[in-house]
């Protein structure tokens, strides 16, 4: 189907054709759900082995009764696995409750309220402090932004990760810009993962930004690949001490979609200096993690060997719904000017840039379809996808049957709102 | 030893009787520790059913998946524990993660930055907003003040809880005055559970205070007495539906002091308005809370008579430790002026007023001699103890031989530093 050489004539017959297929796929009642990243039922099942698994040992490796309150930065054994994963020293990291997006809410209301080196430092005291949001993206950490009023300055994702010439210009033209927002591998959720280049020249952003700069660094798919050979990413971390950056970033993961979702353990990773200013606004605010979670974590995955090995699992059971979506897309769109996507080898979405204009109403028309997608615009600040093309795919938690059926709906949707956009035209 | 009728020589010998007797506790080389309200490792134990409870079933009572993300506040059913213990309705519950410290935390950043009504009610708003905290009490909230920059003014307890006269007046006539920290039941410090009298009278102060003030009600020790007929106070929610004030209060409350103190759920509880907004701030920072290990302390305290006796058994380890402070107490200083305290009939702490300006010295003395105390001060704003006299001892962490140690390290340091004291007047 290519719309741009059809005629009037044509247009309106696949219009009626299409409007058939699309209320004949009402009449099947669906209750489908594309929405969110979350894993799925039997996902969650790999890590049921965690309640009961310390077998009435709370000990942590060091002699520390994980049962009793302290310990603001985490058990050691948390902190080396941590550690591992996003590639740090261990003075380097901390580890967190259930939910690295807090740590991340945290982190920006500190910069915000009381700065990292001092008072002087913090954000609010710019007149309009702004932030870098590589688009799309995810809309959680767009949330914290306009929580606190930081504005935010898109800059396009491409296949290397952010067009990083536009983030160097913005960044020397503008001592306001207090951050970057980055998903750096399998991006959420165009699942691109940034290149050499890409990592190096972030690394050296905080040479040519104001003192208080920040790179948030969400690397919540670290070792998420979806193939055999799991894509290879440079330690921004290893960059950052080769440019004597190292406050400069600050990194984040989590077990969210490694273990049980809403269950899991966070990491926080920045230079000393960093830790130290955040463990003291923490302090405030707790006594420290749930470390009888930590210590069972630990007791599931001890290592990177361990880790490695479970996330397998997870590949095994998600890989066919990608698969499903990426075949589907292919043979509805392969041949067509209607849509384009990037073929993710790891994370949790598929990004669909439909023709300008139809995202809202493909979303609508799968809705009143029976088939629940992330709203349109949620991959961009403020909601506000100004071509109105981005939606996010989210396969993992329906089954391969649900993801077959969803795609179908999906791609009606998807054919009938560019066929009434050009119409309309 | 009554040191206001002592002459000059008795003071001396004395002091060198007691100089003695410190350097003779100093050989024992001691390593004790009063300083912070941790259950013991027995108490503990208590709980240890917990990892392995949920036997495989992760389900809740109405059928969510606990493992998953969402669920802002909480599982019904740990919703209908805590609105058992703080006395509200199932509408004016929230139940979060490992700490209430943190809810309180998040409860005043969000009403310091954004209001709880509108931004315009958000406390950065006034010049310079005021707290009123009663004395001595929990260091803790105090440092959350600080951090936010919330001027905060002192008012005496009683008996009977905060001295209200004080609080109505400073209310009436400064209306910069946000909100008041209290820990209504068994006080921490001085193990006060406030009159009915008292918490009716708190119920109306947001009939004379500004719109956008909110007590702080901090039911930390809700049911942990130390008696087999634990003190009944009345319901601050009951006072404020009388008075229709119930946004005007919000309450806290956790079972770190009842299962793992680093690893249970913490309640709130206030009008739906007040937690509307508090969930629409939380869910910036979080999908969610840990369901898993709500629905874990559901197994193990599944209502409240499961609680009750869960809370005999803490009852019967900690109880012979206060029993050994206060015999200690009593037998050295009851007939004498070098010291004032309360016999708590629950919670964690005994408060020790010694004589004025000694505080300080006779922890130092204490720390010397290898006995920890908490810092004096610490129990007033920005750790200010204007007489220098407050001294909290937390006695649940050592052993009964370890506390009678301790004591008798203790009892000599008080004395002692009474008699310096003297001496250099």
């Amino acid at each position: 189907m290519q719309l741009n050489q059809a005629s009037q004539a044509q247009l309106s017959q696949w219009q009626s054709e299409l409007t058939a297929e699309y209320q004949a796929l009402q009449q099947q009642h669906l209750n489908l759900d594309l929405t969110r990243g979350k894993p799925s039922t039997e996902q969650l099942s790999l890590s049921d082995a965690l309640d009961g698994i310390l077998n009435g040992n709370y000990t942590t490796a060091d002699g520390t009764d994980a049962r009793n309150y302290g310990g603001i930065d985490g058990i050691a054994e948390a902190k080396a696995l941590g550690a591992n994963i996003l590639q740090v020293n261990a003075d380097e990291i901390l580890v967190g409750g259930n939910s690295s997006l807090t740590l991340m809410h945290q982190t920006l209301t500190m910069a915000y309220l009381f700065g990292f080196n001092d008072p002087a430092s913090a954000w609010k005291n710019e007149t309009a402090p702004k932030f870098l949001c590589p688009v799309p993206g995810y809309d959680r950490h767009f949330s914290i932004c306009e929580q606190l009023g930081i504005e935010m300055i898109t800059v396009p994702m491409t296949a290397t990760g952010p067009d990083m010439d536009q983030v160097e210009a913005m960044i020397k033209a503008d001592s306001s810009i207090k951050g970057m927002w980055c998903v750096p591998k399998y991006s959420n959720p165009t699942g691109v993962t940034y290149s050499d280049e890409t990592v190096d020249r972030i690394a050296q952003l905080g040479k040519i930004a104001s003192g208080n700069f920040r790179v948030m660094w969400d690397n919540a798919y670290a070792v998420h690949g979806l193939t055999d050979t799991p894509q290879a990413m440079a330690s921004i971390m290893a960059a950052c001490r080769k440019h004597n950056t190292e406050d400069s970033v600050i990194q984040f993961a989590s077990t969210s979609k490694i273990t049980h979702a809403g269950s899991g353990i966070a990491f926080m990773a920045s230079a000393p200096s960093n830790l130290k200013a955040f463990k003291a606004f923490l302090g405030i605010g707790t006594i420290g993690p749930d470390k009888v979670n930590q210590l069972r974590h630990m007791k599931l995955i001890p290592n990177m060997d361990a880790l490695q090995s479970h996330m397998a699992k997870h590949t095994a059971i998600i890989k066919p719904r990608f698969d499903s979506v990426l075949r589907n897309l292919d043979a509805a769109f392969s041949d067509s000017d209607l849509g384009a996507w990037e073929k993710p080898e790891g994370g949790y979405f598929i990004s669909f840039d439909a023709q300008s204009g139809c995202a809202q109403r493909i979303v609508q028309l799968a809705a009143e379809a029976g088939v629940k997608l992330t709203p349109a615009g949620a991959t961009y600040p403020y909601s506000n996808d100004p071509e109105d093309r981005n939606i996010r795919i989210a396969p993992t938690v329906p089954t391969v049957e649900q993801v077959e059926t969803a795609m179908q709906v999906f791609i009606v949707c998807v054919k009938l709102a560019s066929v009434e956009a050009k119409l309309a035209a």
